[in-house]
């Protein structure tokens, strides 16, 4: 936005905050797109307008690739809609299609930005280790036939916690900010229905950062790289070295945090 | 089939049975249907003819409906082809689309039918109950934002175990057969991830009976029917006092059983 735009947004009477789930699956990334290209963004912003009663647009925590879901994004706009706060989720959510929900909505200060006041992230990564593939997950998750060594695959996990230049494993289209990241959490757990679930949080995530690192970790998961080389690679901070990025369709915008503002209070 | 097909058929010389799991979404049911309407039979039977390239007829334990998902349909079917049985899994599989998928196969003797052999089959259907539904769920479960008391439900669900006539709950569509059914199982629990999942284990079941059960149950748990009133129904012997029926996306074929029949040795 311009910054003419964004002064005539923030003149608007209130500043609206909306937790937003979604599969991703049959959309082109959460970013708006050109029609008939539809991202996640086009569908919000078109039924927000019909409920508050003028144009839309949302700043959003992160933009999540075609293919990629999320449990917890975050966005906000500006409106001069005198929709009560407590009925804007039944509102919304009866216009959306199904694969596309809020979760919640809040209204806050005109200082809040999803996007900038975000000081980190919670990246979930699910994938099925078996001889077949389960059909009721082939959008979910990542299958790999062979096994994985799941203690090596931590070992590799527990290189990346703390802060690092992650130059390794960041895509070349991203945004040329610092690659200087830092990671508070890196984990894998097995669930119950004995999924393998990464669990990556962080203060900030590089573009395809946290697919490339999947990449490269199942690869040493499956005994092609050693603990040895990863750590190599993280060091080389060049692309070249890590693995080929892992499929979008296990990767999940879980969480968004904004230290000191308690955004929405569930019942 | 007329019977001098089923006699041709038989007169091939290997009877292959196969466990398949599939996501029902995409699908006009299982049952072939004439192009351009798919039907997982139509989608299975072209994969399996160039694996073992002789013309393929499945027949299936379990006709599912559009919609409807199955973990453990099993089908089988007589073809002269020479592909070993330990190969069958990954060849169809790797020509098969994600939603479908062979879980095993194996070779049986001439007699076996898949779905007369059928001694039980087992149906799961899945609930999601809470405020807002679950876009990652959307395909996969019933959504009902109303609070449901399980007590109720389970009271209810014993009603049906044992054998019964149970034609309150079956469609109009099905064929003349008997309506009476035992259910040996007709649990419903809660999950780990919070869904609510009934497990009906019968000796067979009538057409759309499962879906019926389960919307005439809901509303004895959302408290619009006694427990007195689901007994009415049921030993009414009408379709017409029952509830509506459950919808598609929350039904899965879970397993069906063989007395006597030990068909698949996973390892």
């Amino acid at each position: 936005m311009k910054p003419e735009h964004i002064a005539e947004m923030k003149a608007r009477a209130r500043n609206i905050v909306l937790s937003v789930a979604y599969d991703g699956t049959a959309y082109h990334g959460f970013q708006r797109q050109t029609p008939p290209v539809t991202a996640v963004q086009n569908i919000l912003e078109e039924k927000l307008q019909l409920v508050f009663g003028d144009s839309i647009e949302l700043a959003a925590a992160g933009r999540t690739d075609a293919g990629v879901h999320a449990y917890g994004q975050v966005v906000n706009f500006f409106t001069n809609g005198t929709i009560p706060v407590s009925r804007i989720v039944r509102a919304v959510n009866s216009l959306l299609p199904s694969d596309i929900v809020v979760k919640a909505a809040a209204e806050t200060d005109a200082d809040f930005s999803a996007r900038h006041s975000a000081t980190s992230k919670v990246y979930l990564y699910r994938m099925q280790q078996g001889e077949t593939p389960d059909p009721l997950r082939a959008r979910y998750v990542w299958h790999e036939r062979r096994p994985l060594d799941l203690f090596r695959m931590r070992q590799a996990l527990d290189c990346i916690r703390g802060t690092h230049d992650f130059s390794a494993f960041r895509a070349s289209g991203g945004a040329p900010m610092s690659p200087v990241r830092t990671m508070y959490e890196a984990v894998l757990q097995e669930r119950p229905d004995h999924l393998l679930e990464f669990r990556l949080h962080g203060n900030g995530f590089l573009y395809h950062m946290v697919r490339n690192l999947i990449g490269t970790i199942a690869d040493v998961g499956l005994g092609r790289l050693s603990l040895e080389e990863f750590q190599q690679i993280l060091a080389s901070r060049d692309r070249q070295n890590a693995s080929a990025t892992a499929p979008a369709r296990g990767l999940y915008l879980y969480e968004v945090h904004y230290a000191g503002r308690d955004l929405f209070s569930f019942p």
